[in-house]
């Protein structure tokens, strides 16, 4: 049923979460094969075998494929005809569903709503005239966002009045877009959840996440969370992971309200920034779960260790490095990327505590 | 001083501990650079780069030395010559005294007892008629070993009476070797210290070592042990580093006798099977300690954050992996070796206790 020690996996994208990915299917045994556009890319360094090509390079992505024992991916914006081109040669963990899902906001929150997990109200946008409406209908502020490719709060804009909502679609670059009520939350939380081959699930405890310029910049786990926001998020993530028929780890993404109410903010169908803590704090890491559900192996109890702090470096953050390598409290990760870029993820910093 | 992130650190031996080794330096952003003379060694499939060469192929050492940032190496049986090639080309950490120290029984114990390290009594052996009169001298009974290249108990005959000893020379190969008087001891210690560039010394706390037919089977760690053993323990490895210049991990291995007395064994010039257990118990591996003073930069607490039990998996031990996949207690890590071989070690397993 499940992979031998010594077999390979695959990984669509060789950026730091394919790195990390990597290096916990090496740890486990495994040969690792990264599939990424970039030469050198930070997972090739850490990898058995690489290959370097276009996701649209689709003779590659099958000789790929054809090459592994099973294939999955670092991040959501895996061009879906990528993925189903791989799916074809080997398992795809997570598949395809999982892709679609998550690659187009309205799609997704459509998804999220049919299967009983909360969202903000929205409405979909596809011209100036229509920004305006779906702003006197939900009401204001409200967030326009494009519905494709964004990431790190990017292509997005807060539309504070309707009558600035068609600017706001111009300013995203007037493509397919989402405006979404504004949430009033009172802090952003997660839940990174892994769902096995044959159906097991299991969840690292809540994260809290503090952003900062539309970036992650820090997360703490477990978050102090009542029961019921507890059982809520577990509640959401077996739902989500069991319409998606999901193998591997999930992320979700929640809004807290004043209350104690839920919202869903998204879904990554990944491993995940917020679940970093997981490799210095837990006995297994999110990474290992994953390549343990991947690779139809049982998956690990999630349970922390330790209390945990967990600090992005971002952009010249990194340029602390040395700080952070004598801070006795302090695990250093760096991810091998040879250029500080402002809002470029270049490593985190989990502080253990008592 | 130390090294930048991103910089190359080459690796001398690419088994498994060049490949926890090259894993440890990745976490950290660095290029790992591995050199073996087998293709496809287990240190291979999680590197930057590898060197397919015999340790013989002085310009092909020349070429791999001057294409990285340092050198280390993971086994005390690199031949001198290359490492001194290397140390030509960059900086060699730890450097050819160790080397020097560690690969001659005789010269081992000679350099421990010169600078206080006590061990058992020993005479070198150089024929038949020799290994008798040292039998005579010492007295029965006596482990005769190969002063060379020994290894997991291979080259090594036990001598129950002074008649016996010119039939273990032979049996051994008839090499030079060295007669060492039995220890009495009551348990097997070990203690993994680091020294930084900058002479800073730290260490794990001891591992107590259960061997069974040459090989390491199982380490307990913290090992239950008196103040007055820890201190010796800690003189005796802090007197070796700063003897060497040490930079890097060095292990003693340990004689505990009935009453508290302690006597060095043999020195490991690098990481140790009986320090796996730090990868899953510790803030800091003792790879990435190892990794930090090759590069030049501060070491880490190496306080344990649980205490640990870690049981090697030799040969056919191997096939139970999924069973230690299954445990929840415990954390699995396999080698990537291809093919199982009575007496090799194919991975580990550590148990977290409370």
């Amino acid at each position: 049923m499940g992979l031998q020690p010594c077999a390979r996996i695959g990984i669509l994208g060789g950026g730091q979460l394919g790195r990390m990915l990597a290096m916990a299917g090496a740890r486990l045994g495994l040969d690792m094969v990264i599939f990424d556009p970039e030469p050198d890319c930070p997972a090739s360094r850490v990898a058995a075998d690489t290959v370097t090509a276009p996701y649209a390079d689709l003779d590659a992505v099958a000789r790929f494929a054809a090459s592994v024992d099973a294939v999955t991916y670092e991040f959501e914006n895996v061009p879906v005809e990528t993925a189903a081109e791989a799916a074809r040669h080997a398992p795809l963990r997570p598949g395809v569903k999982a892709l679609e899902a998550a690659q187009d906001r309205v799609t997704e929150k459509r998804f999220l709503n049919a299967h009983g997990a909360p969202t903000v109200e929205f409405r979909p946008v596809d011209s100036a005239q229509g920004a305006r409406a779906a702003a006197d209908a939900l009401g204001a502020p409200g967030i326009l966002k494009t519905r494709r490719m964004g990431y790190d709060g990017k292509g997005q804009a807060v539309v504070r009045d309707p009558a600035q909502a068609a600017d706001a679609f111009d300013q995203i670059g007037a493509r397919p877009a989402i405006l979404e009520a504004f949430a009033p939350f009172t802090r952003e939380l997660s839940i990174i959840a892994a769902r096995g081959l044959e159906g097991q699930v299991t969840a690292f405890p809540l994260s809290e996440n503090i952003h900062g310029g539309g970036i992650l910049r820090e997360t703490r786990a477990p978050a102090a969370a009542s029961d019921a926001v507890a059982a809520e998020a577990w509640r959401i993530a077996e739902a989500i992971l069991s319409a998606l028929d999901y193998v591997g780890v999930l992320t979700v993404e929640l809004f807290e309200l004043e209350g104690g109410r839920v919202l869903v903010n998204e879904i990554a169908p990944r491993v995940h920034n917020s679940g970093h803590w997981t490799e210095a704090a837990c006995r297994v890491s999110q990474f290992e779960q994953h390549i343990r559900a991947v690779a139809g192996w049982p998956l690990a109890d999630p349970a922390p260790v330790r209390p945990a702090r967990m600090i992005n470096l971002i952009g010249e953050d990194a340029a602390q490095w040395a700080d952070w390598l004598a801070d006795p409290s302090a695990v250093l990760h760096l991810y091998g990327k040879r250029r500080a870029r402002p809002g470029r993820k270049m490593g985190h910093v989990t502080l253990l505590g008592d």
